[in-house]
C-alpha cells in the first residue's frame, strides 16, 4: 500500500485538511515526522514552524505516493525544476522522462508549466502519479486554453473550476497570480520588458479588457476554501517580477510584493499555506535587498525564487547566470530555488537542460546550506574533498552531484582502468600534481625541531627592511 | 610595423622600464594612453592607479604585439583563461588552438602552464607571438624540469635562470610564489588536502629537503631586478590556498598572505608592478572576508583570485561552482578572475572545455561590473532586453555572449528562418510568449482614468480586512 493512503484517509472530508490547521492545533502529521527524519530536525521545530507559516508542506490529500518535503528558512535549501510541453514541442512520454531525469538529479518539487500541444489534463495526472515530489501548476493557462483563449469570454468561475481540478487531480501547490492588481498596471510605465509572467500577463490582459479587479485577488478567500479541503499550498505569483536587469527592483514590482504579503496573511487566517515566488533578473547588489524585503513584506512566509538572473548578456548560459543569484538569494535565506535551464529565453528545455540546469541549481542550494552553516552542510564536501587527496577516484565520482558526468569527463582522456588507482589526472600529468606533495605530520615535526634549533635569522636569510 | 615596436624602442636597454617606474615619474605611456581608452578613464587616472600600485599593466617589452590592458579595481573586472598541455595531452597546435578561441571567448590574459608532454620553450613562444593578450607563466615547473625533477639538484641560480628566460621570451607576468615561507609549512597540519598549488608543493618539498628558506622569497630582490628590465609583473603565487572548503581561510593561508603583503611593498619598491593571486575553494560566507583582507594586507594591490568554487561536491560542473564564487569576488573587488574549467580536478581542458569555462567567467566579471555600478556596465544588457521585447532574434544572438551558442539553441525547436522575426520561441509557443503583452503607454493612460472615474471602490471588490 502507499505510504500516505493511511495517512490521509482519516483526513477525507474534513473541511480543512491543511499541514498548517493541523501544527496550529499541535497535531503532529505523519508528514511533519516524515519531514523531520529528512532533514535532521526535531518533530515540534517543524510543527511550529508550519504553524508560524514559515515552513511549507505542499501535500495534496490526493497525492497518495508523494515523499513530503519542507520548504522553509529551518530546513535545507530546495531545488524545483520546471517541465511541461508547448505547443512546438514534446509530449507526454518526453514529459514523464524528464520528470524521472529531474527526480534522479535530485529536484525537491516539479512544476508542470504545460501550456499545449498536448492534453494538458493526461499530462498533469501522468506527472502527479508518477512523482514523489510535490507537483506545482499554473491553472491561469488551462483556464485561458478552457476558453479557446478568448480574454472576453473568460470569468471568474473559469478560474475558480480550474483551480479545483488541478486540486481534485492532487497538486500539491498551484501559482496563483492574486497579488496584480488593477492599479498595478500604469506602474509598468518605463519598464524595457513589461510584464514577463504568463500568467500575469493574462491577468493583466483580463483586467485590461474588462476593466474589473483581478479575480484571483476578488475571490481569494474562495480559493483559499478551495485550497484547504485539499491541502494545496499557494505559490503567490509574482505577476510583476523584472524581465531584465532594467527592471529590477523597481514600483511595480515592489507594489505587488505588498499586496503579496497581505494575501499570505489573508491565507493564513485560513490555516491555508502559502509561499511567495520571486524575482527574476536582478544585479547582484540588490539581491540581498530584494530577500530581506520579501521576509518584511510577507512576515518570513517561504520564499521561492527563479534565479535570479545576475547578467541579462548569456543567453544559452543562463543556469549560470542565473545559478549565480540563485546562491546567493538562498544564503541570504530564500527557501527555495526555481532552476533555469541553458534553453531559457531560446526554446523548450529538451532533457539534457534538464540534467544541466538542475545541477546548475543543486549546487547553488547546497553552497548556500553551507554559506547558512545548516548543520552537517559541508559534510558530503569534505567526504569528496578526502577522497581527493587520497586520489580515490571512484569515490570522488559516486559522492558527485552527477556521477556519470565526472566519470565521463575524467575518462575522456584517461579511460583505462588502472588510472582510477592513479594519483594523477590529465590536468598535470604524472609528475605534477599538487596532491602528490603529501607532507606528513611528521615531516612537520621534524622540519618545526629543525627550525627551533636553527633559529629563524639563519633560515631567513632575506631581510625585508634592507634599502633597496 | 606592429604598434608597440616603437613604443619600447626608446625604452630598451633603460636600467628600469616597468610602468610603475614611469608613472610614479609622471610619464603617460603608449600603454597607459592605450588602457585609458579602451577602459573609457581619464590617463591621468591610469596614470595614478598604476603609479599608486591599485593597478597594473603587464606589457613585457619584448611582447610586441600585445594589445596592452589593465588589471585593477578603477578598471573593468578582467577574466584570464588557463592553457597549457600536459604529459598526458595536446601538442603545440592543440595549445594555440585553445589560445585563439580563449581570446575569441573574451579572455584578457592568458596563462600558458604547460607541465610537459611538449617543448616547454617552443609552446610559450608560439603563444607568446600569437598573443594580443598579456601572457602568464608560472617558471617553478620548468626549473623543475631543467634539472630532469631533481628537487635535490634544483638550485636558486635554476630559479632564476628560468624566471629570466621567461622575461627574454616576452611574458607578461609570471607567478612568483616567494610568499610561502618553511615556518609556514607546520600550519599545514590539520588541512585535509593539505598543499594544492602545483608550483607551492614544488617549493615546499624544496625546503623539506633541503632545510632551507624559499629561495624565491631570499632571492626576491634579484627577481625585482629581473623583472624591471622587462616590465615582466609579479603574479605573487598564494602556495597555501585552501583546495577543499574546509581548510578555507585557516591559519596557513593567512600567514602566508601577510607575506605576500610585505613581498608587495619589497616590489614596490623597486617600482616593479605586483598583483596578488587568491584562492580556490570558499565558502560564500567567507568570500567579502577574503578580498577585504588581502586589500588591507596587500595595499591594495590587485587581487586575482582562481574561482573560488563554493562547493566541492560537483566535478565536472566546477565552472560553474566558481563563477558563483568569482561573480561575488568581483562585485567586492577582485581585479581579475582566473577561469575554472568543467574538466578541473578531472582532466585537461579541451577546447570546448575553454569555451564553457571562459563564458562562465565573462558572465562572473560582467555581472560584477554591473553590481560595483561600473560606467556604462549595463548598457550592453539593456539593449538585448530591448531587443528579446522586440523579438529581434538576430540581434539578442549577436549581443550574447556566445553567439553561436544562443543561435544553435533556439534554432534547435525553430530552425526555419521565419522563425527569426517570430512573436515567440519553443518555450512557450505562438499563444503565451508572455512579451506579446505589449501594454501601451496608451493603453494605461486610458486605464488611468478609467480607474480615477470608477474610484476604488468599485474596481477593488474583495476586501481584505472582512472577517474570514
Amino acid at each position: 500500500m502507499i505510504m500516505r493512503t493511511s495517512w490521509v484517509a482519516s483526513r477525507k472530508g474534513q473541511s480543512n485538511v491543511s499541514q498548517m490547521y493541523f501544527a496550529r492545533r499541535e497535531v503532529i502529521t505523519e508528514e511533519m515526522s516524515f519531514v523531520a527524519k529528512k532533514e535532521n530536525l526535531p518533530e515540534s521545530l517543524i510543527m511550529e514552524e508550519v504553524a508560524r507559516g514559515r515552513m511549507i508542506i505542499p501535500a495534496n490529500i490526493n497525492h497518495l505516493n508523494l515523499e513530503p518535503m519542507a520548504i522553509g528558512i529551518a530546513s535545507s535549501c530546495k531545488v524545483n525544476a520546471n517541465i511541461g510541453a508547448s505547443p512546438n514541442a514534446s509530449d507526454v512520454n518526453e514529459e514523464l522522462k524528464k520528470l524521472h531525469l529531474a527526480v534522479k538529479y535530485g529536484a525537491d518539487t516539479v512544476m508542470d508549466l504545460s501550456t499545449g500541444g498536448v492534453n494538458l489534463d493526461e499530462v498533469r495526472t501522468a506527472i502527479i502519479q508518477a512523482s514523489p515530489v510535490p507537483i506545482g501548476t499554473v491553472p491561469v493557462y488551462q483556464a485561458l486554453e478552457s476558453v479557446h483563449g478568448s480574454i472576453e469570454k473568460l470569468s471568474e468561475e473559469d478560474f475558480l473550476h480550474i483551480i479545483e481540478k488541478h486540486c481534485q487531480q492532487g497538486v500539491d501547490y498551484q501559482t496563483i497570480h492574486a497579488g496584480l492588481l488593477i492599479e498595478h498596471l500604469p506602474k509598468v510605465k518605463g519598464r524595457l520588458t513589461g510584464i514577463v509572467s504568463r500568467g500575469g500577463g493574462i491577468l493583466a490582459q483580463w483586467m485590461l479588457y474588462h476593466h474589473k479587479q483581478n479575480p484571483l485577488f476578488t475571490r481569494f478567500d474562495d480559493i483559499c476554501e478551495i485550497f484547504k479541503r485539499y491541502d494545496c499550498s499557494f505559490s503567490l505569483g509574482d505577476s510583476l517580477r523584472p524581465g531584465c536587469l532594467h527592471d529590477a527592483s523597481d514600483e511595480a514590482q515592489l507594489a505587488e510584493l505588498k499586496t503579496l504579503g497581505e494575501l499570505t496573511q489573508r491565507a493564513w487566517k485560513h490555516d491555508v499555506q502559502v509561499m511567495v515566488e520571486g524575482p527574476g533578473h536582478v544585479p547582484m547588489d540588490q539581491i540581498e535587498f530584494n530577500v530581506r524585503k520579501q521576509m518584511e513584506d510577507c512576515l518570513e512566509a517561504p520564499f521561492y525564487v527563479l534565479g535570479p538572473l545576475v547578467t541579462d548578456i548569456a543567453p544559452g548560459y543562463d543556469h549560470i547566470t542565473s545559478a549565480i543569484g540563485a546562491a546567493m538569494a538562498g544564503w541570504y535565506g530564500t527557501a527555495m530555488l526555481c532552476y533555469v535551464t541553458p534553453k531559457e529565453h531560446l526554446g523548450l528545455p529538451n532533457p539534457e537542460d534538464v540534467r544541466e540546469g538542475l545541477i546548475a541549481y543543486k549546487i547553488a542550494a547546497h553552497a548556500a546550506d553551507i554559506a547558512r552553516h545548516r548543520s552537517g552542510a559541508r559534510d558530503r564536501d569534505d567526504e569528496l574533498s578526502r577522497a581527493r587527496y587520497a586520489f580515490d577516484w571512484n569515490k570522488q565520482f559516486e559522492l558527485s552531484l552527477d556521477p556519470e558526468r565526472a566519470r565521463e569527463y575524467h575518462d575522456e582522456t584517461l579511460p583505462a582502468d588502472i588510472y582510477k588507482q592513479a594519483e594523477f589526472c590529465s590536468m598535470c600529468g604524472p609528475k605534477h600534481c599538487p596532491m602528490q606533495t603529501k607532507i606528513t605530520d611528521k615531516d612537520l615535526e621534524n622540519l618545526e625541531s629543525i627550525l627551533s634549533s636553527k633559529g629563524a635569522k639563519e633560515i631567513n636569510t632575506m631581510k625585508l627592511d634592507k634599502e633597496v
